[in-house]
């Protein structure tokens, strides 16, 4: 089986160009390749596929074989993918996804390669019950955290999945993220559990993240989870209205919360890594 | 760049077959090809280069750029790529090494594959001041360690690296080699530091053994930590001077201390997992 392995963020999956390949038990094959010694090493498996309404259409298998949703850093990939291997070569394209079909704007370099990519990601939501967290104003921005003894205020955010965004004085890159993202993604306020976003602000456009995923534990980045750091910058008025770039341990995601339309557009880069052939499909 | 990506026991290395393809910066290139999420993902890389005195050379490079000596699973891996790709056809492969040539022998199944490769990893070395290990019997087989109120009893064995094989008798699935392993690696009877094995006696020649690299923590599998473990049964007359399976996180492996030659003989499978092409080299 012919494979390419891509990453945005260093959030890094295995992705198959199932116009040419096919694919049988997707589930199967993501729990193989996903092994970082006796497969090809991803966080997951992602297919490429024609679709009945959209360019394409992308199918996202998490390394236990579950199907997921939709990840923005995979969807990046995807766009590139397609761009630059000449499947669809349009400005903007409509990827079909468990999560609808999200349009996503390529930007190119001189020589017409795709080095940043553009997700509409849609509106922030931001009604508690429809986070879902247990409390009594809407928005949620000043949500009691308390753990080891110390207290931390949160805004909730959802972009189709629970955050939690912390905005902290001390830096971050030092924080123990473990310690407290543990406790604070299975606090009683969460029915859904959430992830847990800690932020230092560099300056009202500049923004440092790190994340704790629920269920998974700090990841290099996550897509969802800048956007709802930055939404939450703007509900706190941190942030204006305009691209603000977050700092992530596996790069940088340019985030806007345009006034035009309410939408979130997250803009960051898709890499290809290689190329290969895969012995044991 | 074009790569192959092979485990031995789960012990993973990107191998390039540099009789084809030149490397110019190895130490360089193994940082970034180890890496899991921007990278292949390795353990770390491995070159194979022709030999003006064996039959071929391989260098190893950690994923921290340091040049290592050898590695029992890597060394099988060379011997499985020389012979299946045939480049070197021949049932006994002399493997030149940082630490001596080394001889490997390949089992082949009905279509002329290598299946298992045997490799002839010397003697064990048993004298305290060899290994080293400060302690006054030699060999050491009853070397006290203690932590967190509990007694263990040691036999140490070098196999060109310093090894603690510590025999116990609870179900060693369960038991917590990273609490006991972290304080036993820099014990004040090792001026070197050991790898600690911990290891449950199934029967004489059935072991089950889970390892502590030092400087490293938990692997899946250590051949070194394997044929020291079979040299400790010998020497405690646990196992007979016969072939030793040892299961292993990642695997098994069947280890012989020979009575004829006084070496210490592994045994173990080598397999392809993909071949790639690598974007950024």
């Amino acid at each position: 089986m012919r494979f390419t392995k891509m990453q945005g963020c260093g959030n890094d999956y295995v992705y198959v160009n199932c116009f040419e390949e096919s694919v049988s038990s997707p589930g199967q094959l993501a729990r193989a390749v996903s092994d970082r010694h006796f497969g090809i090493g991803s966080d997951g498996l992602v297919l490429i596929l024609p679709s009945e309404t959209a360019d394409c259409k992308m199918r996202m298998f998490n390394p236990d074989g579950s199907e997921s949703e939709m990840c923005g850093n995979a969807i990046r990939c995807v766009a590139k993918y397609v761009y630059d291997r000449d499947i669809i070569h349009k400005p903007q394209i409509a990827v079909e996804t468990l999560a609808g079909t999200k349009i996503i704007s390529v930007n190119t370099d001189e020589n017409d390669i795709a080095r940043t990519l553009t997700v509409d990601m849609g509106e922030p939501i931001t009604a508690a019950a429809d986070i879902p967290v247990i409390a009594n104003a809407s928005p949620v921005m000043e949500l009691l955290l308390s753990a080891y003894g110390r207290d931390f205020h949160a805004t909730c955010v959802s972009m189709g999945n629970p955050h939690a965004v912390i905005f902290i004085d001390e830096d971050v890159s030092t924080f123990d993220v473990e310690r407290f993202g543990k406790v604070f993604e299975q606090d009683e306020h969460f029915p859904h559990k959430a992830n847990i976003e800690f932020v230092n602000v560099l300056s009202p456009e500049h923004l440092k993240m790190r994340v704790w995923e629920r269920g998974t534990g700090e990841t290099l980045a996550c897509g969802t989870g800048t956007c709802a750091t930055v939404a939450a910058a703007c509900l706190n008025g941190i942030s204006p209205r305009k691209p603000v770039t977050v700092d992530l341990l596996g790069g940088q995601l340019i985030i806007e919360w345009r006034e035009t339309d309410g939408h979130i557009y997250m803009t960051g880069p898709a890499e290809f890594t290689f190329d290969g052939e895969y012995h044991h499909g």
